[in-house]
């Protein structure tokens, strides 16, 4: 509650337009991943005042260029320090960084893990912070940062609440968590003004599986859907927390208008989302598409997913995100109805 | 109650000396500070069967070399990567890690707090992964990390439990929190064998302040006992979390001797301690000392260090812990009792 006043104060002065007035120059970094294009679309379609925003810098590893008259690109490295310091001199006033190795390949390939998710936001931060000193302090750049639920590891409560601790059981998690703290004391310092955004696991992804651990949650809706066999490796009573990839821009563009201070110093947020088992999926699958449908579903039981899928968040009383305004879904219906909407119907 | 059982087999099984069958080579990162001398001492001085320890490596930046059969002396800089991977392939069975840029200095030198106190962590994990992989994974050697209560930020419940958030408000606390992350997660993948000790702030410190912000909590002690002034720098209401040098030795013993299996993944421990107003200090003090000692206490406010205390935990249940067996003093005077037993009598 003690949010809510100030949140909607603030909401109020933001609200004649969508980013607010005082967005100059925005960066994605990762903006060719499944939410970064999602939030990229956004921004670039969104009904605001198109002269607040002179330019959007687009950073990813991979990039498909298309002509856009306030749209810059670079396709870059974020293991490269050169390039990480001349993208943080550009002075964006909002920086979105998506950018990450996702849970299965961050198991594999230890180091680079690390090196990717943890050091890399060190050398971007370090970056920022120079920018920051030579500007005489005036540059304070939001930054709002993709964590992740699974900096969370079980045993868990019935519902993880604002106050649960990190005890991350996989190296993504882990470095998420760190990532978070760095954030957090940047920001502390003042040479930063960051968030880190716990977003549940993004359903339904669209396109190709990546090496995410999770993706099998996807797979299920996405490959039925598309009359193709999904293989399910875990049992149907595995009980996780989703929100789709419209969701996720969202809670991002609504990050990008808080005033962070009524974060209170507690600047990574578990957001909302939908808690349910994978046999509520495919009823949710069933009642949406029909039997056929739920039958390209095989199960084929995966001794590792299944062992990492255990040590995973169930379900979040997400209070002080909820009071901030972050919304996701009411069920899992809903969010295989956007899926149709803006993946099979619109594109 | 679940730790209690195996606990005490465990304990059992090793019983029959201080330090077990199975140690042969220990190492003692920091072992010039205060914690530290107390250890080697401690270690030097127990009544196990000396046999079964082979070398004691001290390591620290300063060092006073004492000639002991068993002891090797290491003066170096764990900014150092050279100096890291030599010690690392010494393949100590037991590392204790204890060395760290104070919170003060971490406040002033923000790099070189995140340098020492995370990346050289990150490269000494790094360097044991090298030996664990070229030892065919046996080698897997227990690291014992002193981290802190300083992990936490307010606001806090009236007791801390084992399940409570890592929210630091000091940078000290922020790599104290990510550093516990990798022991945690180089742990789980079974490259070293790690714990993090979450110390209550020590008091009485003895010798010289430091640059701890928390050093005024064992000053008005300590000077006063020595019949000098000393300054309080926060109001009297003030309540922290403390244990005796005497009980951070032993804690770190204790530690060396458990079974992490125990810790259920969970690497990061809140450790028992004294909670206890500034006011309680005092009482304690004229309790024990009289008053006259208590008159050279003057208070002298500072806001820096208000501030930076006015986010430090007061009070925990350190639940786990205790059911480990891990043990602290009863109250304030027992603290100062010993503080005059080992550094006024016994020195």
């Amino acid at each position: 509650m003690i949010y809510n006043n100030s949140y909607l104060n603030h909401k109020k002065i933001q609200s004649l337009n969508f980013l607010g007035l005082f967005i100059m120059k925005i960066c994605i970094i990762g903006a060719n991943g499944m939410v970064g294009k999602k939030l990229v679309k956004k921004i670039l379609s969104s009904d605001l005042d198109q002269a607040q925003i002179k330019k959007v810098c687009l950073f990813d590893i991979n990039l498909n260029k298309k002509n856009h008259t306030r749209v810059t690109h670079i396709k870059g490295n974020l293991e490269d320090l050169t390039q990480i310091r001349k993208l943080a001199s550009e002075r964006f006033d909002i920086i979105f960084h998506l950018a990450a190795i996702v849970s299965g390949e961050a198991e594999e390939n230890f180091e680079k893990g690390w090196n990717v998710n943890l050091f890399s936001m060190w050398h971007l931060l370090i970056a920022l912070k120079t920018e920051h000193m030579s500007s005489s302090n005036t540059y304070i750049p939001k930054l709002i940062f993709t964590s992740s639920i699974a900096v969370f590891g079980a045993p868990f409560p019935n519902k993880i609440d604002d106050e649960f601790l990190c005890s991350p059981q996989t190296s993504y998690g882990a470095q998420k968590a760190s990532a978070e703290l760095l954030i957090s004391d940047f920001s502390r310092k003042g040479y930063i003004d960051g968030i880190s955004l716990r977003l549940p696991t993004i359903c339904v992804r669209p396109g190709l599986p990546n090496k995410a651990a999770s993706g099998f949650f996807s797979n299920i809706i996405r490959e039925p859907l598309n009359g193709q066999k999904a293989f399910l490796p875990v049992d149907i009573t595995v009980r996780h927390w989703h929100a789709s990839p419209r969701t996720a821009a969202d809670f991002l563009i609504h990050a990008a208008l808080l005033d962070y201070s009524l974060l209170k110093n507690r600047r990574s947020l578990n957001l909302p989302g939908v808690s349910c088992t994978v046999e509520e999926q495919i009823e949710a699958l069933r009642s949406v598409a029909g039997q056929k449908v739920v039958d390209l579903i095989i199960f084929k039981k995966d001794e590792n997913i299944e062992k990492m899928v255990s040590g995973w968040p169930k379900n979040f009383f997400p209070q002080k995100a909820l009071e901030l305004g972050f919304k996701a879904e009411n069920n899992f219906e809903e969010i295989i109805k956007i899926h149709i909407t803006d993946e099979l119907v619109s594109s």
